[in-house]
Parts: structure tokens; C-alpha cells; sequence
């Protein structure tokens, strides 16, 4: 065995050549999407004026364990992959406790997040199948700007739909998009009938994630040559974001090492799911036992405060229904600066596995969670995205347990990427400006009644 | 050989145990930092109030080729070391050129730059020497924040001082170096007696790097137990910056690789000077040959257009003078996009160097370079800075001949850093807004004014 250096890079040929498909291994598979009109189950053509073909079948494939990496992914992954597995000796020294923490970084890339994971695999369908472009919305700008990077690489065009508040907040987000040639409008525009509805209605609004996901939609469906693509939730996401945690693998059995915990942070769960995949297989067929937390906003807390039921994917209900765990579609997640994380509901495979026991889930406060941040930022000097700061936040509750009990575990959570333009947030908190919202039973029951009739 | 992966990791024990001293290499040396008031050579007493006694032996040191890093800058470099060098196959591809080409990259770090690699050597000797803390001027903000990372890391006080005007335009960066647990204030300011003089004479001024580095080393000869440091220009800072060079060379040499053409750009000096260092020490000795290219701003062309004579390194004049090619420390750069080649000097190693003929220069406009900038965002995947994409330019131009010519040169350059603080650059120049500003001949002329009579 090597001795376990700082940061662990696999080699070239270390690297996965199949995503894990972690549906195969679940006795229980997730609940199937379904048409919001008729109720019934969405199968391959009813998606198909909507999604790529390829990637359709990919959401629907509850059976096939591996599913290969094409080529010519991967060789974009090798642009700005392996990301590293960094022990956090510094971080483990400060806090004195003998756990022993390790992270994976994947920030180490332009789009500054995981996001870059799905949006190439995303973008490589879209151009097999001889598509012109893809339409897609974006709130922080992460996703957006994974998908410019990649459209960019194979020669697509990129719409984005940019929630107006952020379009007009985050100018420099926008600038990376349009360096990568991606177009930007701001939602709600007038380039859509949803988005002149709505103008109409509330003119002086700034927009919202679910505004902007039927804007991307509705544009999808009237362009020639043209899908819809998302960066989280669905279960292709979670498919191609399996990288992370087969490369987590690879690197941790290496060394010898075995986790007890792990931990990352969620919204729709695109991370969170990647990186506990290879690893839940193992305790789903069986063979090894782990903790999986996933950490939310208490601001936002599908896992720990909202229910499992039927709802749609979006606020415009223009989406099919998938089964979830769910603050409802009229839930309107308080103002947070971990836009990442305010989404009401959570992919279907994660909610089922939760439900089953499978998963625990903690929700944690946004200052708690830039203490984290500033504390981690300071020993092991990357500044983190507010949204991986949740995942930050438990991993060092847990390593002060340990500290306590003086257990030896070994923690292993996702740094999904930096905080570099999340400078705005980082300010408020260094001023002492930063506040927490939870919201009351009362705001959580408005979300629950807009829950679609077909869970009563 | 092994196959030449896209990005050369050095494994944790490849890494460089020694910095390298060119100067050693010199049979003609720089020549010495001079009193300004005395015209006497400085010595290790004479600099003692202003620096750390360990950065002055390193300074004024011309004879000991290597010497060592210490055990405790090892170990950060760890954590964000090594930095990979990265074969462009997707630039050489697009370019269609038969040239090979590599870059250094050294932005998978917080500060975003190179300058972390003798900010850390900084502050370790400070706090080795017993010191409360260091002051610094900076103007982007990529040393100060470089230098507030590695004050924290250390537990050492940090002050900075910031160009007014890059304080208000900036505050990203200036919020990074308050989570490092920095004091930002915007130069001038009343806590100087300098800052005070030059805002009576100018009230409404947004400051300059020249009276930044005055306010300072003023505060830091008045506090007990703080030094003045300092981020580009001096030798001592080139010696630190070797790392990039000996971890070039150590992952060429391993695959066999030998450059042709090695390009950086240049504004003090330090990313250049760093990266070349190892491979002028090869030339130096004849036992190889290299092409060097530095590349500088047209708006700030010290090398191309300045003059080889004894200046002070600042505008304020509180320094001792230093030979060096130079536009007159009188010289007022063009607001340019690039702040970090802003500067009227080149450190001295290099001058030398180039007057000697061991080195070429070649300058660049504004456009030109974020052309190139844009280009390669695209294919790599890496958003450069705006100093860093004048490398990238002339190693796109180089490629170009190659093609031309049928050459299959090797081209190695350094990427020092990204540009996600400078969408607003980026964000003009995708808005057909951006200027090119090339001094005419009277400009110069008012710089050359500037120079002190020792060199009448």
C-alpha cells in the first residue's frame, strides 16, 4: 500500500469508462414519471418532443448497471478530470479530532462545479442525434454555464433562460456564458408566450427557477432542431454524475481506505446522488454498510420537513409528475445564498431512498454554514460555493464527535465547487449582515396544498 | 516512456525540494539595489527595517544555485501543488498546427494565481522571525489575496493596501481577503502620513499601485513587529517562483519532452522569471538551448520600448533604485484590463537577461489578446486572466508559424492564472467595447523625464 498523500489524482487509465446506474441494484426502483393530464406512465415517445432521444432512455433504464462513457466524453473529461480527493490534514488538525476527513473537489474547472459532469454528456447526445442546439434555464449560473462550456465544445448552439434577479445580480456569470457564445435572456422575457403571460401578470417581477424552466421548454418545442436539457433531478443526472463517486472509489480502494460517513450537499440531488452511488450499490446488494447524510438549507427542507407524494418538477406545472420528496410546487424557498439549494423537491431515486431508510438527512442554517465555509476556507485554502458549504457545515459536526467519543472515523464528503462568484454572500456574512430563515408549519402548508389531486 | 497524458501530475515526492537561484548561473550579475539618496550599494542592514532579515540574505544572494524550501512551505504547497502541466490537444487541434503545445497552469488555487507560491515563502519567514504581521499594497488583487491566504494560514496579521479604484470596482477580491481574515483599505487613505499628503494635494484621486506600496512601507515601519512584502520585481521573489519552473521541467523531463519555445508574460516579472528560470540556467551553462519569449502589454511595453537604466521601483520614490528596463517611474500606464502588467519596471535577473540577448521580448494589444483569450477559453475549458492571455497569444502565434512553416515545435507557456474576477473585461470585449492604448512617443518621453540622475 502507498502512503496516502495530500491529494489522490488518478492516473488516465485509472479513470471510469462506464457511469454507474445505481436503479439496477435498488429492489425497490423509483417511481415512474407521469403525464399530469391522463396520470399515466410517461414512456420513450412521450418524451421525446421534449429531451434527447438517448437521454431518454437513459432516464427510463431501471436495469442496466453500467452504461459506457463514450469516447468522446471522456476525452473531455480528461480536459479537467480526475478531480482530486484531497485528505484535509489541516482541517483535521485545527479541530484536533482523530477522524480522518477526506473531500472531493470538483471545482477545479471553469463552469466551478460538478455541473460540467452532465452538461458534456448532456450536450455530446444532443449533438449525436443532429440537433442545432439546446435550451436550458439557469438561476446562480452554474448549470448555465456548464452547459455554454460544453455546447461550445461540440458546436451547439446554448439558449439560456436566466432568472432575472440573477441575470441582473450575477453579471459576471453571464459573461462566462456569453464568452462560451451561449446566448442569455433574462426570465421572464418576451421571447416566450409563458414569459409574456406572466410579464403581463406581474410585470415588475424578477423571475424564478420554475418561470424559467417553462420559458426553456416552451423554446425547446418551437425551434427546429431543439431540446430541452436540466442540470439536476432527473435521473440521467445522477447517472452521469456517478463519476464522482466512482472515481471517490477507485481512489479510496487504492489506499485501503473504507468511509463510515458520507456526505453531500442537496437540492435537486445531482451531487449528492453522483458521489454516493458506487457506494450505495455496495449496501444495497449487501456487501458493505455506510452513513449517507445529505444535507439541505433549513430554508429549503424537502428531505427532513416535506413529503413523499407526486408533484411537478417545476412552478409552471408545464413538467410531468415524478414522486419525490417535496415542499410542494408552490413552495417558495426564502431568499438564500445558496441558490443551488432551493429547489422544492429531490431526484426520485435519492427520495426512494431515503424513504427506505437507506439515508439520513440533516438541514443546517445558512450562518452556521458560512462559518464552515470561512473556517475550511482558511485551513485547506479553497474558498467553497456556499451550496458545499452545507456538506462542510456536517462533515465537521460529525469529525467533533468524533472528537468527543474519540472515534477514528473516516468522513468523506463532496466539495462540489468554489466560491468565486459568490463574493456578494461572503460579504454579508464578513459584515455580520447574514440572516436565517426556516420557514413556519404554516409557510410549508401553502407548498404542501399545491400538491397535485392525484396523491389524495 | 510512459504515454504523454493531457495533464502531467508530479507525484507528492517528484516535487521540488530546492528552489532554484539563476543568478548563480550569471556571469554577469544583476546589478545591485542602490540607496537613492546615497548611490550606495544596499546591504543586508540597510534593508532590515523594511523587509524580513531571511528575504534579504535570499535578495541579495547572487552565488548559491539551490536553496532549500523549508519543510513548512512544503507543506502547503501540498495542498494546492503540484500545479499540472497540460498538453493543448484540443488548441492544437482547432489551430490545425503540427506544433505541440503545453501550459503550466498555475489557477486551481483560491487566489487564482502563481503569486501564492512566495506569498507563502513570505509569510513563513515573517512569522519564523517572530513578526506580528505584514503590510502590502496590491493592486487587481491577486497578491493580496494570495498573501492574505498564507498570513491566515500562518496566523499572521495582514495589511493590505488597495488601488482606490480597484477597492470599489473590485470588491470580489477585496471580499476574499476579508474571509482570509485580512484589513483592506483603499489607497490613499488617512492612515498614512503619504495618503494623507497625496489625497490634500488630490482629493478626488483613485489612487496608484506607486502610492499604495509608499502608504505601505510607511505603516510598516511605523507598527512594531510588521515588514513591508512585496509580490513581483525582486529577485527574492523570482527564486520562490522557480517552483513553476522546476516542476516544467521535472514532468518534460520525465516523458522526454524538450521545448522549443518558452513564453510568459511579463509585468514585474515573477511568473516569467519563475518559469524560465531552470531551463536559463541550461542556456546559461551551454549545455542547452531555448527560445524565451516575454510578452508585455502594448499599452505598458518596458522590455520593448523602455529603457535599460537605474530607477526607483515605485512612483512614490521611497524605494532604493534598481536597474532594470523601464519606462520611468513616472510613466502612467493606460487603464488597461491587464493590472497585473501594469507596472513600469521588470525585475532586475531579467533585464539583464534580456539585454544580454538570453531572452526576447514581444508586445501585444488589448484585443489581440482577448481574442486569444476567448479562443482558447473554448477549446481548453479554461477561462485565463487577462495578464496570462498574453502568453496565450503569442503561443497561438507561434503555432500559426509552425503551421505555416511545417515545424513541429514544442511550445511551452504559463497559464499563471484565471480570469474569474475579470468578467468585466471580458463582458466589454464580448461587447465590441474594448480599447487598445499604445503610448505615442511623448508618452514616453515623459516617462524617460522621470528617471533619477544617477543615470546622466
Amino acid at each position: 500500500m502507498e502512503k496516502i498523500p495530500y491529494k489522490i489524482y488518478l492516473s488516465e487509465n485509472e479513470l471510469p469508462k462506464y457511469w454507474y446506474n445505481v436503479r439496477a441494484d435498488m429492489k425497490e426502483k423509483p417511481a415512474p414519471l407521469l403525464n399530469s393530464q391522463t396520470l399515466e406512465k410517461m414512456g420513450y415517445e412521450d418524451l421525446r418532443p421534449v429531451f434527447c432521444d438517448e437521454l431518454i432512455k437513459q432516464e427510463l433504464d431501471d436495469d442496466t448497471r453500467y452504461i459506457e462513457i463514450p469516447q468522446e466524453i471522456r476525452d473531455f473529461y480528461k480536459m479537467y478530470r480526475p478531480a482530486p480527493l484531497i485528505r484535509a490534514y489541516c482541517l483535521e488538525k485545527k479541530l484536533n479530532t482523530p477522524a480522518k476527513i477526506y473531500y472531493k473537489f470538483e471545482g477545479n474547472n471553469t463552469s466551478g462545479s460538478h455541473k460540467l459532469n452532465s452538461a458534456i454528456a448532456q450536450a455530446y447526445y444532443a449533438k449525436k442525434q443532429g440537433l442545432v442546439g439546446v435550451t436550458t434555464e439557469t438561476g446562480a449560473g452554474q448549470w448555465g454555464t456548464a452547459l455554454s462550456m460544453a455546447c461550445s465544445y461540440f458546436g451547439l448552439d446554448c439558449k439560456v433562460f436566466m432568472v432575472k434577479v440573477s441575470y441582473e445580480q450575477k453579471p459576471f456569470r453571464r459573461e462566462v456564458m456569453r464568452t462560451y457564445g451561449a446566448s442569455v435572456t433574462p426570465s421572464p422575457s418576451t421571447t416566450t408566450e409563458v414569459g409574456k403571460k406572466i410579464l403581463a401578470e406581474f410585470p415588475r417581477t424578477g423571475g424564478s427557477l420554475g418561470c424559467a424552466i417553462s420559458e426553456a421548454i416552451e423554446k425547446a418545442g418551437e425551434l427546429e432542431g431543439y431540446r430541452y436539457v436540466l442540470g439536476s433531478v432527473l435521473n440521467q443526472v445522477l447517472l452521469h454524475q456517478s463519476i464522482i463517486g466512482l472515481e471517490t472509489k477507485t481512489a479510496l480502494d487504492k489506499y485501503g481506505i473504507v468511509p463510515d460517513i458520507i456526505i453531500g450537499c442537496a437540492g435537486g440531488g445531482s451531487n449528492l446522488g453522483g458521489l454516493i452511488s458506487p457506494f450505495m450499490g455496495e449496501k444495497l446488494r449487501g456487501e458493505k454498510d455506510y452513513r449517507f447524510i445529505a444535507v439541505e438549507p433549513a430554508s429549503c427542507p424537502s428531505l427532513t420537513r416535506g413529503k413523499y407524494a407526486y408533484d411537478f418538477c417545476d412552478t409552471g406545472k408545464v413538467t410531468p409528475l415524478a414522486k419525490m420528496y417535496t415542499l410542494g410546487n408552490g413552495f417558495i424557498p426564502a431568499s438564500s445564498h445558496a441558490g443551488g439549494l432551493r429547489y422544492h423537491g429531490m431526484n426520485s431515486v435519492l427520495s426512494e431512498l431515503y424513504d427506505k431508510g437507506y439515508m439520513e438527512a440533516r438541514s443546517v442554517t445558512q450562518t452556521e454554514v458560512f462559518e464552515a465555509a470561512e473556517y475550511f476556507a482558511r485551513c485547506e485554502g479553497i474558498l467553497p460555493a456556499p451550496e458545499s458549504s452545507h456538506a462542510i457545515r456536517v462533515a465537521i459536526d460529525e469529525a467533533i464527535k468524533c472528537k468527543e467519543t474519540g472515534e477514528e472515523k473516516t468522513i468523506v464528503f463532496g466539495l462540489t465547487g468554489t466560491g468565486y462568484f459568490d463574493m456578494v454572500a461572503y460579504g454579508k456574512y464578513n459584515d455580520g449582515l447574514m440572516g436565517d430563515y426556516i420557514p413556519t408549519e404554516e409557510d410549508l402548508q401553502k407548498g404542501f396544498n399545491s400538491l397535485p389531486k392525484v396523491n389524495k
